[in-house]
């Protein structure tokens, strides 16, 4: 398999380009339109066919690269199911699977963030988490249809039963952390586990920490929503 | 082989963990001193013991976190021949190797950048390049005794003839690229290929390209420089 982590510094997102090198078929996750040129060439210089761009989430802080991605190779976008973005060439459900040559690629739901938002388990050793389960932290729950329960179900049943050894590929890191695993967010991450015990914390506990954030709104969310809704087609968003 | 890529926004430097959890051994590849904090939790919550903190170079555009590393830890500074900085416990040669746990970290003289300029060779299929070989790019020649020749030859001798496959981790990269292998740079990076035919420039196009750059002094060499000559004790050098 060939793997690339790539960074967009503005935002702080992670996209990730895997790939089959024998069959030469390839696939985006969370691709960001300022990035296009860039991904594209990468794309172009491995040798690769991009067969898809999924998105994990309808994303509230960049416009993705899906719709001029799409327009430029041909490839289909791929959301998450009840995912607001009639634009999509396919809605993937929890547990169902795409291949990239001879990589499997498993949509694991893990819902919170938004109500419409899907991991990816990649190649049985890997998840991208886009903004559910981040490196020692978790995404925001109170805008955009967030809900806090829903992330705690959905990290504690359906990514820490993953095996321990898992690697955690996140949708942002804002500390320089690339890459973490499942083991070490069951015993690290301090919005899941009491760091004193080391023990999970309770649902409601969550909940209550999630709901004491105040956090600010993203800069680019009145922008990003609606747009990312229509693929990134930003022209036929705005 | 528990190996970790760490990013400082910053100053767009990759900082590299380097451990075998089995013997709990772990060493920091060019490590930036703004960082240490979050190098030294992450270290701890793996539960390992940082032996070795190296230096690719005495660098221009970060102070190291080697210093303080060894001041908080204990571990040993390890810096190549001939760099000015006598503050380092070993100073280690070309071909020379260190061992954390049962991996094997091997000096790869890369001069060119700097007259004291290493790359690491990590457990044989990875290379941590520093400021020699980019990701379709390469370190500047022009100041702090650079040698554009000298970087063609360490370039092409030292690492363009390792495997295709070996992985290349650069000490920084500007457009969130993460890692490339040494098949890639071969045929794709500009400063080294001339893109049109795929073949590699010659010694002399080379040397004219790199005298061409023009570049801006890095904003911080003033101050780097002579930190890092006393391995980033800040106080002690300015």
């Amino acid at each position: 398999m060939l793997f690339r982590q790539l960074f967009d510094a503005e935002t702080s997102t992670y996209t990730y380009l895997v790939a089959d090198p024998n069959a030469r078929e390839a696939a985006l996750v969370d691709p960001v339109l300022e990035q296009v040129e860039r991904d594209l060439k990468l794309i172009r210089e491995l040798g690769l066919t991009l067969k898809y761009c999924l998105e994990t989430h309808v994303h509230a802080d960049h416009i993705t690269g899906t719709g001029k991605l799409r327009e430029l190779t041909g490839c289909q976008g791929v959301v998450p199911v009840q995912a607001k973005a009639q634009c999509a060439d396919h809605f993937i459900g929890h547990g169902e699977t795409l291949q990239v040559g001879s990589i499997t690629i498993e949509a694991i739901a893990t819902l919170g963030h938004t109500d419409s938002h899907m991991s990816y388990r990649v190649h049985g050793d890997r998840v991208l988490t886009g903004d559910s389960l981040l490196i020692r932290g978790c995404g925001r729950t109170d805008f955009q249809s967030g809900d806090p329960g829903l992330m705690y179900d959905h990290v504690t049943q359906h990514l820490f039963t993953l095996p321990d050894e898992t690697l955690v590929y996140p949708g942002h890191d804002y500390r320089g952390h690339t890459v973490s695993t499942i083991g070490e967010e069951k015993r690290w991450n301090p919005r899941f586990v009491d760091l004193q015990t080391g023990k999970l914390r309770s649902r409601e506990s969550f909940i209550a920490l999630m709901n004491s954030l105040n956090l600010p709104q993203p800069k680019k969310i009145q922008e990003a929503v609606p747009a990312n809704e229509q693929c990134g087609q930003v022209a036929a968003a705005v």
